[in-house]
């Protein structure tokens, strides 16, 4: 867009921030939105209980408890199932995959955005231990996405202005800042949304998107001030706090010294070990839910039902069983969060880890005694830490959402010893959490690093099947033909004589683009060149990217049997510059070219100059690990495994 | 590495961290250090100088300030000058370069290192308006750079197992940490280190350099709060509060309100316009210094010299010239800190940055009188922010930097707006201070994006010069004159027959690695392959990348006229798989591909098959604006430019 004259310039920077302002006001406005309405139907739900308990009428109260509890849950697992089943879960991995170039179907659609936050509130509010701050960072990404987009074609909500933004780069900043906004809005912490936005879920970053995503999370946390200052005037029912998470860290001066580090250190390790088992059970039930919900909808509402009322039982039980101590075992916490996770509803799981950690922490601190002589609620600000670095693995922004929630500098060195510790133990037992959810999701998503055993390969080792091209002038039939048999996105042209003196790569043409070319019918009679005036009858618009996961089809395109034995000249919309690579280029250097670069379809060119101009094409399937074990077995077993 | 067995893993991760440790713990050690000599020699300056001044001896009390502050600044002068001129100025912009890719000569030696630490603290001790925190960022990454190449071997402080850093990935990501670790030790904000390496110092950033440095920082933190502890014990001379930077906001309970907006809102825009000022009026200054300093030693210590009377007289002086308000003007400040900077002595431009921001605050402050309710600390600490993101354009750094600064966390909003508020402006009016100052060392930086005319150039049209390359065996005469006659790093390795079919491409060799290969003598009578066993007369320490700035030089290797009619095979020692580009690559994605991935050539190869298998070499400099537009003049016409 440099390029273009300076009042495109100057729209186009408007506009940006303009969106970045809209992003951080809505994504603010709806964390505000969810959490007050969390805040009034729980708060409703438990002055109904607790005023039939103190009348002693339990049984009722149970059940009022329960039946309420089961309605909200169902609710939220009913709507999620039937109409938009990309909202279940906490929604990060697929941020997280987004920005990593996997543009699964339907994730950010206005359908998926608004079950995301009623489903929320319901799965919320039901009791289930379950948290707002994943989906609210994918309703955050949804918004970011349905405002780059233009609004939805769909539902007639779109602006042309807003064309510079369909491409891929502009809309994954935008999916990026609103990542940022989402953790934002969660734990009023902009600092940590914008850290967390850069360590957990891109997967590229540049200086000035730091920048940007800095602004919408400023927008968003002077939004939530304003609204919550607001409610303060008493016109928002049983709201409170603001609805946020507040570690009441009382004591002024906290004072630490030498001889407080080991029960810090022990914490550290105890964090780790219970992170890492975290995620372990949790990757275990999710495989076992995951072949539960794949058996149709009745069953995944069975499963919600199931979850809702084993939740209901263990909350209005428990304080029967334990004896009344001040502070709740941590193992009481821990196992309903992994037991509600995997169900058909918006749920997120930071704020349990943070609860769980919390508890704890406390444990913790109360097993020490006066060994110590710290805070319990330092203890549980620690406890926090050391599950959250166990089982998330982030440290800087752990760290800085940490710091903004408790408002207190002083516990800095601490927090990051347990982060420290607790990520180094647990990274030595298993995977992030959010890697074992991409990966159980299915997505394609490319690591940054090159595993050891595609240095021994080159390229021309992974590169499968035929290889598709089309001339420079193709006839329509043949292309109609190839896009019939084959899904693959894009292809490269070559022109052979008597278009140029020996056979050349043009350059690569993208299937979204050919389908265009055959929507519109700019046929040729015959193979000759297309005068210069054919790329006017396009506007700019007609090649701009498609909403994530919307497309043509080329069933959906009707040609008579004339226009199959008619040619286009496809030089005008080739991408005349696309990345290539030698054939006997590493396979490892190819990757990280493919990941740095953030391409889609890299061409492989032959070594020696007798064969095609183009031997194969690289997509992101190819460098999977399970694709190259598939075509090279004799690795698995190779000192490079 | 990831190829390597097990244990060469393990010491290697091992190993990685025990840097990162030492690091921590060195510069730590050194900000520490730095503070407390400059607290001492200022401070017995001082108290000199006022019992002077009680005893009413005017004179005398001018006499002996003006003459220690001239002593110390023609001392830090003079070891500059004669030892390390490397090491003057701040080395903001020497480690930004080197984290681009650009490795000028002698950055981080051993002795610019020594001579940064003596110096800074001579500079900062004799009143020069300058600050350590630039020079301390220099000592982080010189001491990453020395630790990592294994100490040095000049000085024999080496070490075996260090040979896994020596190449530029590890290097780098040490010398990222270690500018974290220079910030963090500056202001004992580790947060704010680690975010301040990442938006204004480093070029590349991935996920695991963030928890790197984050540990790196927290050493610093750590170490940092132990020395200061044990100073407390009172055996510390002069020492005070650890000579940091503290901003004592004493309300405790900021708030702050809608109409007091529109003050912090000017005051943001008059930071940012001051700030550009700033960085003006210091370019210009730097200019007219730099001819002065080219001149030879006599004129660089000249200047120093004017310049320390030049300064005390005014700080002397002007006490007597404005009337004994509790405030002084901004001016004052921000004059003497362009005109110090330009001289040939380590000296740093952040804290003066901070000061004169602070002073400009108060003066906002001062005149918003009672229009504003906002307390004047507040104004202080937001004139900094507004400075800061006027002159140095960096936010989120700034932002957690100047929290952790005065550990309140209320502050955070406003911070924000008037950052925002002040880059903006700014950046509508001049560069950042750093890009300015990189661009008057002349260092090739090379941009995120590309220029709008390089996406009207191929690769093609910038390819200058005749290309040289190897044959795959070549005769050792050849080699020698293709090394004496250019300055070449790196040559293509082309395969003829009789040994290849056709003209094929094998690869890349370096420069450095040819040299080792004609040190080592590993010639053959005659042009046949080697057998197998040639490469295990060498060890992988051989071709490890040698320190920052040192090279072995052709002229050094004496060769009979005998061996210049032999051969070497040069396949063992070729990159085999070099990064290529075809030649009607538009210039603006190679460029993309070169920056992201981080390369130091890159191939060009040929569109059509019937020409020789590399038609060119692309290097950082030809990417450089200044060489495409003089290869191309026509574009500074054309409504690209």
């Amino acid at each position: 867009w440099r390029s273009r004259g300076r009042a495109h310039i100057l729209r186009y920077v408007v506009l940006k921030w303009t969106l970045c302002f809209l992003l951080g006001a809505l994504a603010g406005a709806a964390g505000f939105l969810t959490n007050l309405a969390i805040e009034n139907i729980a708060g409703v739900k438990f002055v109904v209980t607790s005023n039939m308990m103190l009348a002693d009428r339990h049984l009722w109260a149970f059940g009022v408890f329960a039946a309420s509890n089961f309605v909200l849950t169902m609710f939220a697992a009913v709507i999620t199932a039937f109409f938009a089943p990309a909202a279940a879960g906490s929604g990060i991995p697929e941020v997280k995959a987004y920005l990593n170039g996997v543009d699964a179907p339907e994730i950010f659609s206005p359908r998926t955005l608004a079950v995301k936050v009623v489903g929320c509130i319901a799965a919320v509010s039901s009791s289930l231990h379950v948290g707002k701050a994943g989906p609210l960072v994918h309703t955050g990404a949804c918004i970011a996405s349905i405002l780059g987009q233009g609004g939805s074609r769909k539902y007639r909500l779109t602006c042309k202005w807003l064309r510079y933004f369909k491409n891929d780069r502009d809309r994954r900043d935008l999916v990026t800042c609103g990542s940022a906004a989402g953790v934002a809005a969660a734990f009023r912490a902009p600092v940590g949304g914008v850290l967390f936005a850069l360590e957990a879920v891109s997967s590229w970053w540049r200086s000035a998107l730091l920048w940007r995503a800095f602004f919408t999370t400023a927008v968003v946390a002077v939004v939530l001030r304003a609204l919550i200052d607001i409610c303060h005037r008493g016109k928002c029912g049983l709201f409170g706090k603001g609805g946020l998470i507040m570690f009441d860290v009382t004591s002024d001066t906290i004072a630490y010294h030498l001889p407080d580090l080991p029960p810090v250190i022990i914490l550290g390790i105890g964090g780790g070990i219970l992170g890492s088992f975290y995620n372990f059970f949790l990757e275990k039930v999710l495989r076992a839910y995951n072949l539960i919900n794949e058996k149709g909808y009745g069953y995944k509402l069975l499963l919600a039902a199931t979850i809702s009322i084993c939740t209901s039982c263990c909350i209005f039980g428990l304080p029967w069983l334990a004896s009344c101590s001040p502070c709740p075992t941590g193992i009481s916490e821990a196992c309903p969060s992994i037991g509600s996770y995997g169900i058909a509803a918006p749920s997120g799981l930071f704020i349990p880890v943070i609860l769980t950690g919390a508890t704890y922490g406390r444990l913790v601190g109360m097993l020490m005694g006066s060994r110590s002589t710290l805070d319990h609620s330092l203890f549980a600000v620690l406890g926090s830490a050391s599950l959250l670095g166990g089982s998330m693995r982030m440290t800087v922004s752990v760290c800085v959402i940490l710091l903004e929630l408790t408002n207190n500098l002083l516990l800095l060195p601490l927090v990051m010893l347990v982060l420290l510790i607790s990520k180094t133990v647990a990274d030595a037992l298993n995977a992030n959490i959010y890697d074992i959810l991409v990966k159980l999701k299915g997505f394609p998503y490319l690591e940054t690093h090159a595993e050891p055993y595609m240095r021994q390969l080159t390229v021309s080792d992974v590169v499968t099947g035929p290889l598709l091209m089309f001339n420079g002038i193709e006839k329509v039939g043949n292309i109609v033909h190839v896009l019939k048999t084959t899904g693959h996105h894009g292809f490269p042209v070559v022109d052979e004589p008597p278009f140029s003196d020996s056979s050349v790569l043009y350059g690569l043409i993208l299937r979204a683009h050919l389908l265009i070319l055959l929507k519109k019918r700019v046929f040729l009679p015959s193979r000759s060149l297309f005068g210069i005036d054919v790329s006017k009858q396009f506007s700019a618009d007609d090649f701009a990217k498609r909403g994530s996961g919307k497309h043509d089809d080329i069933e959906d395109i009707k040609l008579t049997a004339e226009d199959m034995e008619m040619f286009i000249d496809l030089h005008p919309f080739t991408n005349t510059s696309p990345y290539t690579v030698v054939e006997t280029m590493s396979l490892a250097k190819a990757l990280i070219l493919f990941r740095e670069v953030g391409l889609r379809h890299l061409l492989v060119v032959p070594k020696s100059s007798s064969r095609a101009p183009v031997v194969g094409i690289l997509t992101r399937h190819d460098f999977m690990p399970e694709h190259v074990l598939g075509l090279h077995p004799s690795l698995l077993k190779s000192r490079w495994k």
